[in-house]
């Protein structure tokens, strides 16, 4: 689990990266800014912070911010009751991102899965986004990233999110938001 | 109807202030950046230039320009089929705008409806967004806003955008997207 000391100032680097992105956030969305580890205990190499504008229940939109190399490890959103999983539009406001989903593999792809879990990571096809380039994943589709070594900052545009339903390749993992500014109130 | 010099000089000046905003556009969304007059032929005062990053079945993203004063005139979504009507919230980036929804109406609005249309705006409830302000309006809900003195630009995460549904209050508008750059090709 997080330290509050990590969670706080992972909330801090990650408000500085997007506004050297030109993205301006309310004091209290800073302070509900979320970070992930995934339960790994390595959030250098496999995490992310986020900001959710908004979840209901017919869209949802989130900025995500990656550091240098950090990678969100592979995972899909499979169908829920009526709804064929979530679908996502990744759009790179800053940095670079390498996506990779289900399709034809790269050679030899640019990302690199986090050392120690590169067993849960099985699809490779590879999509580099740029500022300006954007991707659309489709419902119960694998797919990680990975930002490259300047950190990158993602829009996503999406139906709606349920965490709680996403499938990870990785048994280790646990989803559970921290930082979230809830657990200080 | 807009003369293609005023879509292209127009589109150009989006494109620079979203620029001045920190947001990138890949050449192809510059080419296709969308300039609306709402068929009113007072562009300066009535219109704004957008950027649909993404329209599906399920949800919608858009940018908004809106340049120094500059207004979208007031419009609802109705419901269409199963669908209650389309759902928007708006994030400002940049700027400052004047959302005006129904319900309780402001003393003295700070936007200034559009001389000669004052007839056609009826709702005055009054929002003021900021960047990293946002807020989201119920579907079949009226609604028009305006940009304060610098320009604003706005994204828009919605449900999906059936533009040819939406119902608006001025009946000389037509909403026929012009500047897409398919006319040119």
């Amino acid at each position: 689990m997080l330290t509050r000391q990590q969670v706080t100032q992972t909330q801090a680097r990650a408000a500085a990266l997007l506004e050297a992105a030109g993205i301006m956030l309310t004091p209290d969305e800073r302070v509900h800014l979320e970070v992930a580890d995934f339960g790994l205990g390595d959030l250098d190499r496999t995490g992310l912070a986020l900001v959710v504008y908004v979840n209901n229940d017919r869209y949802c939109a989130k900025e995500l911010v990656l550091f240098p190399r950090q990678t969100c490890p592979q995972h899909r959103h499979p169908p829920v009751g009526d709804d064929p999983g979530k679908q996502e539009t990744f759009r790179c406001r800053w940095g670079t991102v390498w996506l990779y989903v289900e399709g034809e593999p790269a050679q030899n792809i640019r990302a690199e899965p986090p050392e120690g879990g590169e067993a849960y990571y099985t699809v490779f096809h590879e999509v580099e986004l740029h500022p300006g380039d954007q991707y659309t994943i489709p419902p119960n589709t694998w797919h990680w990233f990975q930002a490259g070594a300047g950190g990158a900052v993602v829009s996503e545009f999406s139906s709606p999110s349920r965490d709680a339903y996403d499938v990870w390749t990785d048994p280790r993992i646990r989803r559970i938001p921290e930082g979230t500014g809830d657990e200080a109130t």
